[in-house]
């Protein structure tokens, strides 16, 4: 089934804004998406009608907002197909949820000498909290390159592993390159837990957790099309239990004495404090939206975005492409000899066109293709192809202003 | 001046729904405040037109929503009459805020036997954290109690501090007893740093950074009628210095290698990833609302709330109030012989009336007080006098139930 794509458009209030005169082209997907009415809807909802504190609050108000609060963690365990609802713990977005598992899971049990396997494709989102472990407890990290197209053999990641290996953290889809890792033949793969980020890959493709057999996955709500201050991680249950608390405080005990705590079963265990009730509740909606459309379709259409800017940006002979490994998804980094990277963003700006330009919070990848900095454009299920055109004219007239 | 009660409560559209067919009476303040709708209004306004990822973007929306999202960081600073704008951090609330402090400050700086001082009248929030460092690190918890009244005298607190003691972790607000704890006297009389909860405080009187003296001071922006996963601290800029980074991630570092990092400098230091722009976006509105009726005037409508149910309440000789110190804010803890307080809670949203039952995440003031659990009412700017009555009309109908 092909998207109809105009119909989602309409759904994006956003996409109708013109930017410098111009129509909007947002290709800056890969940073956060945009939101459609339903989601915004949701959130005005619960602000205007439906808001209170979750969770013993026994008043209708309180009732209300927790089931809407709630029925989130179901709705994720259906996008992600997790085997179990209890098995998904709410963040703030991938950065917290990450955090979580390198001070909840890793910190305590990794000494001196262990070691952690990750790639040089991974967001520093993937990398600090595991530098954290090395500057604080000698843990020794282990990089695998990709190839220089960007792929990543999941026998390279395994061929990494040793003894002493005691974490794998790969992402799923490299939100430079687009690349996209078979992360589920590296868990077959080994017995060492897998830590997945999903960041960039649960927008763009259908994730079967059921599948996949790693051990941890997360999620970004503001990349997902959904709210601030949303997202989740998926840590199956035995991962959980061999977990201590990460933050402290209310909603994740069961008593707290002058000498002691009791901690809450999982997943309160690892959620502290009052949570963010209306930013899942939006994360609810998006994801509701994206199961709606189907993610088979999505992934379809991107394919199509994909192939049409491939094609399109092969041809420009003065252009550097970082990264086009064969089943990638619809983000290009751009690199032009003699034009810096925020240069190009800021006249593609100029004609409307949204592209980030730096590091990409990506930077052992950027120095293993040689760069410091490059362009970006990241598609979501809202783009075209015209877009795409409207992009390679973009960079052809930078193309001029510095030939 | 006295407030327009009337024009606030217009502002906010979930005042005015019903609840079990009665009109809603809000006085769970206390576990979180209504948004009102210049606050909402803001949200969708950053949704709808003005929405991309911050910081790095170099386009159009990216600038945009980095200008909107790093405004508030001034605002904050002027709600709390703070010194200087770079020592306000972003957090999602005040449970992450300390748990910035406790992993950030403490945890590195602490060892077996040092002590913190705390008060029985804490939140969860300002209590787990701490009780990790005693599990994980034998740090000594040092508690102070209140007076039977609920007030908490300065020189009580001071009196606990040795020469171990290397916090003082206190509330300015107790979220149970709304007993106001002098932090200003509690700052001054000691060298050493002190960590201010200020989640209650700031909603319901005027707070003065430059004037308290102390070191570290959260505000939650959902209680201050802000959005989910709103907030900050403001640490002083020494204090600053002696952390190491909390949560790793983007945005937080200058540079990454496989081998090395080089943080970026504080504020950005602890704040890692994508933060949640557009709850700021929205508190920075919240806070706007608030200074313009003025903290002052919100006291003193509260200061008539609080005597008005004061009184009432007192009449009732068949029901026990936990706390009553003289400044004390308009939070009520309730218990009454016979009924449990779940039991009135559900009675009283019968009415309409929405009151938390529980511990209110301050177990160990439940068990100073010799209960495990109460009804609050907890009051905010928007309530009534007649809603005061409305819970001493609700109380008396559960009296008669279990009489």
């Amino acid at each position: 089934m092909s998207l109809d794509v105009a119909a989602i458009r309409a759904d994006f209030p956003i996409l109708s804004r013109q930017v410098n005169g111009r129509p909007l082209v947002y290709l800056d997907n890969g940073a956060s998406a945009q939101k459609p009415r339903q989601v915004i809807e949701a959130v005005t909802r619960a602000y205007e009608a439906e808001y209170a504190n979750v969770h013993r609050g026994l008043h209708f108000l309180s009732n209300l907002a927790t089931d809407n609060y709630e029925k989130v963690r179901a709705i994720i365990a259906r996008f992600l197909n997790a085997p179990r609802e209890d098995e998904v713990i709410f963040t703030s977005g991938s950065t917290e949820a990450i955090n979580l598992v390198s001070y909840g899971w890793a910190a305590p049990r990794l000494v001196a000498g262990d070691e952690i396997v990750l790639s040089v494709l991974e967001h520093h989102a993937n990398i600090v909290p595991w530098h954290f472990l090395r500057e604080r407890q000698g843990v020794v990290l282990k990089w695998v390159e990709p190839e220089p197209d960007g792929s990543l053999p999941p026998e390279k990641v395994l061929a990494a592993v040793g003894p002493r290996t005691r974490l794998i953290a790969i992402t799923h889809m490299s939100n430079v390159t687009g690349t996209v890792v078979d992360v589920g033949a590296i868990a077959r793969g080994t017995q060492v837990p897998v830590l997945v980020d999903g960041s960039q890959a649960a927008v763009h493709m259908p994730v079967d957790l059921a599948a996949l057999g790693c051990d941890f996955y997360c999620i970004t709500g503001h990349k997902l099309y959904g709210p601030s201050g949303s997202g989740a991680i998926w840590i199956r249950q035995d991962r959980q239990a061999e977990m201590r608390p990460f933050m402290g405080g209310g909603d994740m005990i069961r008593t707290v004495t002058r000498d002691a705590i009791d901690y809450a079963d999982p997943p309160l265990r690892f959620e502290a404090g009052t949570p963010g009730i209306v930013n899942q509740i939006g994360l609810g909606a998006a994801l509701e939206y994206l199961m709606a459309i189907g993610m088979e379709n999505i992934a379809a259409h991107e394919r199509l975005l994909r192939d049409h800017a491939r094609d399109r940006l092969r041809a420009l002979n003065w252009l550097q492409v970082q990264g086009d490994a064969p089943d990638k998804g619809a983000i290009f980094s751009l690199t032009m000899q003699g034009a810096h990277a925020h240069d190009i963003s800021t006249i593609l700006d100029k004609r409307g066109v949204a592209v980030r330009a730096g590091s990409h919070c990506a930077m052992p990848l950027m120095e293993f293709y040689g760069i410091t900095a490059s362009a970006r454009a990241s598609f979501g299920m809202y783009n075209t192809t015209d877009e795409v055109d409207a992009l390679v004219e973009g960079l052809s007239f930078c193309r001029e202003l510095f030939a």
